[in-house]
């Protein structure tokens, strides 16, 4: 009954180009092997979704390690990315995961091996030194972070039909926005919708809001019910194939006062002054810039919100960060969302939020939900 | 439009006599303060269920630090647990969280510090200690899994929720697993139904496997349509209040062949042997020998799964583990499901999964959905 957008198996040549691309920052920091744990990762690396698992990668070889828990779909799905990864399976009972790693390091003959400080805890790393004092570790360059930004077709073509389900969700439950339903009854229609249509999984716990608690940045739904006049605020995502969109519709139930039009037009405004400044080459922190001076020169400037977006990919937030800090310049194949937001606490929010392509002249907008704002109540 | 049962807030003496019971172990360990991370711990202790924050336990003080976006609702939940918990708001672009680590502890004028190696990142301590050399840090014992691993009356009330929404969420569904039904289809309308009857999130992704997929321990729901005569794996829980149910139940379409038959006997006889032994002060290991034996005396021992079960609460996954190797001792209050399966690849699994409450003499059984196995079609 799923009437959704089939879902295609990845291409193969990209698995063997990322691993090529990694191996190349390898050599350059001096270093034999990698450790990868994150579960992005693993699935950006050797197509692997599961859980409980670490990847070893050398120059030469790639293997995947985890328990038999997971080792039917590890076969099957490291076998889709065809770039040579074996799978190994450790009998937890038998074999500490440092003990398989020491075996698997010494096999490939490597003694300086970069691993993700990032997705180990330090109980974990502490226990798996035990059996790893023969090698020589060091942190991880943040090398998948910059591979990931840059999205391929393939990649683009999955957060394409993430928003797309999420655009087709929103249309059919926009009618239940009526006085009396509770922020949880529609935030489960909605996700219904979403799963019903293709979707995966949800991009993360979907945020509705109505009222004052719009104004709570990530307010989980209650069972507040909705009143005519009240702000409404709406922000979730879809996952297909691993990728995520992440948008964000904000609404008035019936008609707008002067007030709540006000703060909607600012916030627009300062979506659509960021979104024509974005282009490959233009830094985080100009695009924030560009938007937070129209929140500013608006009565609303105290009440912005401290950042204008992030990428979204495997991750929901990843790089690049639009933040007032972050000199890095936008990426061609970036997908980031810009979602200017104001937020007077006791009153309310409003947000919009759409996830858009980074090309070379401009950008490609992925989500498409229309933008309207006062709601037939 | 939610017809579920209503969801009362936690008492508050729980919440001081569990800060009681931690400072004790913590002074026993000549420890002045503790740090903790962990997202169940920091609900546990202070009633916070958002992200991004930590808490600084000493003798006298308890604080929770956040940013913005979690201002409001910790502000909001702390105040529930009623135990002094301060909320501190840190400005992530004036202030690392090692400073203000730093200037709490002190404030608190502590030096040795417990931290919560399992749930820190060796990145992100990294980056603390170079804020936090002048204190002397240590891993912290595992108290909180200790004391979460006895659940009072209140968390068994959440649990035994969580456990009946699934029951009657299992039986509003269970008419759609007829032949042709999608494994996705099925989750969905599963997970739609907990929600409208009251869960407030999934404990995990349901795992449902029709015919060999059924073999697969963590199979996430495909495309694959029923026939009659498949195996059916259905694993799925509910949240309430932050506590999970965890339930399997399988069925065949339609009448079960010999085979399948026998299947279902040996795991339902591994079961109830299991059950029947259940009391504080077994063993986690000579409960799971129960059931293993079971299954071993069977035909179909070689396929049996290596472990039993496992507590589950506020996490999905925590102790007692009732695998081989724990020697731990059921206390009464322990939360564990009982969970004896055999997977025989290509061809299907089967696992028969219940929530029981470890009571002095015996048990309570919290989900309670019949074990019907072969399936009107």
């Amino acid at each position: 009954m799923n009437t959704g957008i089939p879902m295609l198996a990845p291409l193969q040549p990209q698995f063997a180009n990322r691993l090529a691309a990694f191996r190349q920052a390898m050599q350059q920091a001096n270093q034999q092997a990698a450790l990868i744990f994150g579960a992005e990762n693993l699935r950006y690396l050797v197509n692997y979704a599961g859980e409980a698992a670490c990847v070893v990668l050398t120059q030469h070889s790639v293997a995947l390690i985890t328990d038999y828990r997971f080792e039917a779909q590890a076969r099957q799905e490291c076998a889709v990315a065809q770039n040579g990864c074996r799978v190994i399976c450790r009998d937890r009972d038998q074999q500490r995961l440092g003990e398989a790693l020491a075996l698997e390091f010494a096999a490939q003959q490597v003694s300086r091996v970069w691993y993700e400080a990032e997705s180990v805890s330090v109980q974990q790393w502490q226990l798996l030194q035990q059996d790893l004092s023969a090698f020589h570790f060091s942190p991880c360059l943040p090398v998948l972070t910059s591979l990931r930004m840059v999205k391929d077709d393939w990649e683009v073509v999955q957060i394409q039909r993430a928003a797309q389900i999420a655009d087709a969700a929103l249309a059919q439950t926009l009618p239940l926005l009526q006085p009396g339903i509770t922020e949880i009854d529609f935030a489960t229609e909605l996700e219904y919708r979403l799963k019903k249509l293709g979707a995966e999984a949800l991009s993360f716990a979907t945020i509705v809001g109505f009222g004052a608690r719009s104004a709570l940045p990530h307010a989980l739904p209650g069972t507040q019910r909705l009143k005519k006049g009240d702000l409404i605020l709406v922000d979730f995502g879809a996952v297909v194939n691993g990728y995520r969109s992440d948008m964000t519709r904000s609404y008035v139930a019936g008609k707008a006062d002067l007030l709540q039009l006000q703060l909607f037009q600012a916030v627009q405004q300062a979506q659509q002054a960021a979104l024509k400044a974005v282009k490959a080459g233009v830094s985080a922190s100009a695009l924030f810039a560009i938007s937070d001076q129209v929140l500013q020169r608006s009565e609303f400037g105290r009440y912005a919100g401290p950042g204008l977006g992030h990428g979204v990919g495997l991750q929901l937030h990843e790089q690049p960060f639009l933040s007032p800090g972050n000199e890095l310049k936008l990426p061609a194949g970036a997908v980031v969302t810009i979602e200017p937001g104001v937020y007077l606490p006791n009153y309310g929010g409003l947000r919009l939020e759409d996830d858009v392509l980074v090309t070379a002249h401009g950008y490609l907008q992925l989500t498409k939900a229309p933008q309207q704002f006062a709601l037939e109540c």
